[in-house]
């Protein structure tokens, strides 16, 4: 905040055009409401995504940045956590970056798919930086959370730079890995090394899987699995599909992995991934989070005569991001989380962080509104 | 058997050759054997595929025949049911018409998905006429049951032709409403009306759907579906994909369907499967039975977004054919099984039987060696 | 509503009083709230233990009567239902009992058993009468329901005869169907035949279940089970343990059922239903909705040798009243849930209508404000 | 095996008398069979029970001896392992201890409890010493395995101090662990220290827990559970259930555990158990494996109004064993399994090795017949 009382934000004016710093007033908060000064927020894929115009429904101008973490600055009267203690002033907290899920409609009161919710929204997606009352992204010196938003305290063992070198990836690998359901000594395969695959390794070795193998690519990457305990790691840049299928299957006593978790984003990482699972295993598809077109399966193959269960994974809720935080604060200190964080920008240097994610020059890109 | 000690089989000499009646002797039966003699044998599809040679591993010449009823002739030894009763001579009996599942492998003792042992053999699919010690499809006056084949007597109130009529697509529905998973109330979608689909749809309404809708053709077959009760009937031979979702979602609150079961073994149903399930929603695919090519899906769209469970269905186990006899016991009074028969074959008429279910002409096509 | 615009109701002064005819006037509404005057209101077990004072935390004077059906007189704002379409004056519906499930807890968000939240209130049970903005119970001509109430519209084919004729009983024979995952041609034991017992014997029939047999009294409760289609129907008024274990086992192949539905309220039931089930099968207990003492059981015969499951069924939430809904609508043509009302009283013989039920002199007593 | 070709085996000649050693003959291999020179074999509160006849059924003579590992001496006949690899001689290996498992029953066929298999029998425990062909045991020289027993090479990084230091204890809390379905983050509570509880408490963390406590007795085992890393460890010998109660809620926010696993075997564990873990929690009774009596519960406290899920667990398949096999191989280097062992004994000292385990005075004890 300016000696004049505003705002930097910075912000996606419309599709393709680069990030830039403007300023906005902070209005008084209603009953229900938070403000919060923002000491990091991600840089994720999805904001390449939205960069490139690649989402639907996205109104613009819009302030990214949907996980993120910092300092309650100011409540709209008494808020309180998840276990029914009181929100102070001061405490370093982070949120579920949805907001507005009715608990209302079939998807929330009858099929308990809460993250199918038309009503749902998103900090720093599907909220526009001009929708009243504003501040409705990361990206920014402050973020103002509207009623209802699920805010949750940092531990004292954890860092804001360990929750966001985590970021979004670690809610949404402990989603995956929930339908996963690997059982002791299970054989898992993830495609996909970036985040949200990087994540589901880690967690599926802390799971207690017999065996954890990675795809994807750059090799820096695939070196940081390799750091958790990956036992085999195929740079997707410089194998064949065959080679990756016989690797996996002679590491796997022949049969191929007991569950397969695809976060590539690659629609053609989806029949390799059929092939790759054993036969009855498991396949989680969390990657695909945007419209890369279609690919050809053989249904006979690849799922009937395999006896294959998928399981399409979207989004998170509060639970996700709820052992996603235990999950750091009990083994933070054996896998640092906050080594997955390669650099920082200023909100100045947005554009470049995009640029950076987009070309993988780095691991995990953040934002940090008041400085390092 | 005629006068000659010898037993009169329909065999397919070759892919693509017609069934022709051939003579085998009766062999001494070993330990754990039993010899029937058949009543009734169905003609499936999968009959059809094993004509035209579109099935990998098959043994020719073969006796084809794979879901069977008949009379106790004689067995190796005292055998017993799985209620450990005794069985007796002349009594009426059916078979799971799988054999040799080992019990040792990992599919069958770590994984427990014995639908995919190695060793398992299917009578009347996977042991040729002419692998000692013979007769092993029901398409013959007498079918010989290896040791450790499953036997199941025929209740007082279930007949042959009732069991015949249900076929082989009653235990593989029972396996696929059982990964279907169905509440009361859900509201379920069956894209097939062969034998396996229409079971689908009559054991959905049985488990307490609040709403069954089927997808198929001829019009003769759906109108058999609108007897059990279905609450629509769509001809895929008139209608248009667009159509079909149009109006499927119309009956279903405009959300689509919770459960879609694919049992019309088309891979063009697949994609549409997709589209028609509502989010979050479960899709069985149990008709894919074999290779018909491969189709293109929308990994984003039809499963990640859409927060999809899809299982893919192979082949029954003793469950699911002990769980379809307790059904037809049960529920036989009231939705006539025997009626899903069109028409009876002598051996003599296979190729007709085969060339009848090939061009639908019949609903359910049946061989009885004995005579009607 | 008399001429002086004063709202009639039957409310319980204090436990152990009878309840008495006292006047309230109508607020005006607040936004979300919906005023609905009543049609009937069921009378259940839980209302004699209101009436005898033997639930903790009930507020007197009350207001009883939880599940209730009647026409929208008025509505604070527009109000929608559950598929988004909107509620008019004059609709006939039903409602969730439940409301103020607060969505922010550890059971609403993270551990997903809403039933449980802290918050949610029971309309007719711990909501008292004189707690603003009052007319919080069903045994009166109005009943104003509170925002974020969940209302269900009956559909055509459903009375409201036939929805107070299912009760409470149905929706929560809905969740211990929904936890009891009955297989197709599965053996279902219900213990208890009142109306939650009888509505779970009927479920378990319409989910396919292979035999279902009910233990309980009256006789005349049981002969309702037998119109039913139940299988075996044991008076546990003039049957001893050894017997009820005895007949049991023998209708169920010499193994107990597959799964019993404990719907009695007597702790006798459980370890006499640990003895019933067969070895490996699931045990749901849903009748113990008070505090009737301790039970000795033998944790190594009754659980651990058995490998028993054993589910407890508290509550339901929207979905499960959802569920019975759809259920009625399908159904009711063959079972006529109406046919459960025995007996209608006015707001004036309240009083005789909960000693009619304490001595089971009625399967289901209804209140009908505005006579019958 | 002595010059005169004996071999030495520890028996318990009827219950109540001490084990003594006794010399028996190597009988001819049939087909199928295996002849395993034991190298260690597993000292198990079981083995107290059988020394003091407090299992039914077991048929004395006896050797005991359930657990064990040992080199492959002879085969009758050309054996294979599990992932269909030869099994040769000299081969380090252990077996699941069960064998007989029918495959036929409804256990096994229809309900997939192969775990209450009638015809299930456990080397030493449930066949004679002299039941043919005899050798029936692992407190001896050697233990001839009966045909189909399950046989599970060591891989070179675990050794048979490792296997047997893990014992039954390992598989049977993979088995418990299985049921308890822990989530990322779940907190769990193991009741009781002995090998199986500090086996089920390390598989919780292993299995990604977020918090796990312990109680038990005496110290010493709470502080093998401590160095693993649990969280609490409560002395139930200086401890009262009201403070047990106080300091378990404590440690979990208030709430209890969200699962409660009970491996104590004390009756008096189980309405504790029910207390302590939270609303709609899940408890695992795996620690009854006999019949110490009954106890109080209270119905609607601890099983209705709680919403809680219970599972009996008995007994392990080979699916256990593989997996704690897994375990061990991945995890034995962090987790020193032999450093369960306290103490090692010839067969001589078999009922000094009694002793100790009955009163605790050891973790592990183990038979090495041959010497340490």
């Amino acid at each position: 905040m300016n000696s004049s009382g505003l705002v930097s934000a910075a912000v996606i004016p419309a599709p393709g055009i680069a990030p830039e710093v403007r300023q906005y007033g902070i209005p008084k908060l209603s009953t229900g409401e938070c403000l919060v000064s923002i000491i990091a927020s991600e840089v994720c894929g999805t904001d390449v995504h939205l960069f490139h115009g690649r989402l639907a429904g996205v109104p613009y101008p819009l302030i990214p940045g949907h996980v993120s973490v910092g300092r309650v600055e100011q409540t709209g009267g008494q808020l309180f956590y998840v276990d029914g203690t009181p929100v102070s002033t001061g405490e370093l907290v982070t949120f579920l970056d949805v907001y507005g899920t009715c608990g209302k409609c079939m998807y929330c009161s009858v099929w308990k798919a809460s993250t199918r919710c038309p009503k749902r929204k998103v900090y720093g997606i599907t909220v526009g930086a001009e929708e009243p009352p504003g501040l409705s992204g990361g990206w920014a010196e402050y973020i103002l959370l509207r009623r209802g938003t699920m805010l949750l305290q940092l531990p004292a063992d954890v860092s804001p730079a360990s929750w966001i070198g985590a970021g979004c990836g670690l809610p949404t690998a402990v989603h995956a890995i929930e339908l996963a359901q690997i059982k002791l000594g299970d054989r898992v395969l993830v495609q996909g090394s970036g985040p949200v695959g990087l994540n589901a390794a880690l967690l599926a070795l802390l799971s207690g899987a017999g065996w954890v193998g990675i795809i994807g690519s750059p090799r820096s990457r695939l070196e940081v699995a390799g750091r958790f305990g990956t036992d085999l790691a195929l740079d997707i840049a410089s194998t064949s599909s065959e080679y990756r299928l016989s690797a996996v299957r002679q590491a796997t006593g022949g049969y191929g992995p007991d569950i397969v978790i695809e976060a590539s984003g690659n629609p053609a990482a989806v029949p390799e991934g059929c092939e790759l699972v054993r036969d009855n295993g498991r396949y989680v598809i969390v990657g695909q989070y945007t419209n890369n077109g279609d690919i050809a399966i053989n249904p006979h193959l690849h799922i009937n005569r395999k006896h294959l269960t998928i399981h399409g994974c979207w989004g998170s809720d509060f639970s996700h991001v709820y052992r996603a935080m235990e999950v750091l604060a009990r083994f933070n200190r054996v896998h640092n989380w906050e080594s997955f964080i390669t650099k920082r920008y200023s909100l100045q240097h947005a554009a470049q962080a995009l640029d950076d994610v987009e070309h993988q020059r780095v691991v995990k890109a953040v934002i940090t509104p008041q400085g390092e």
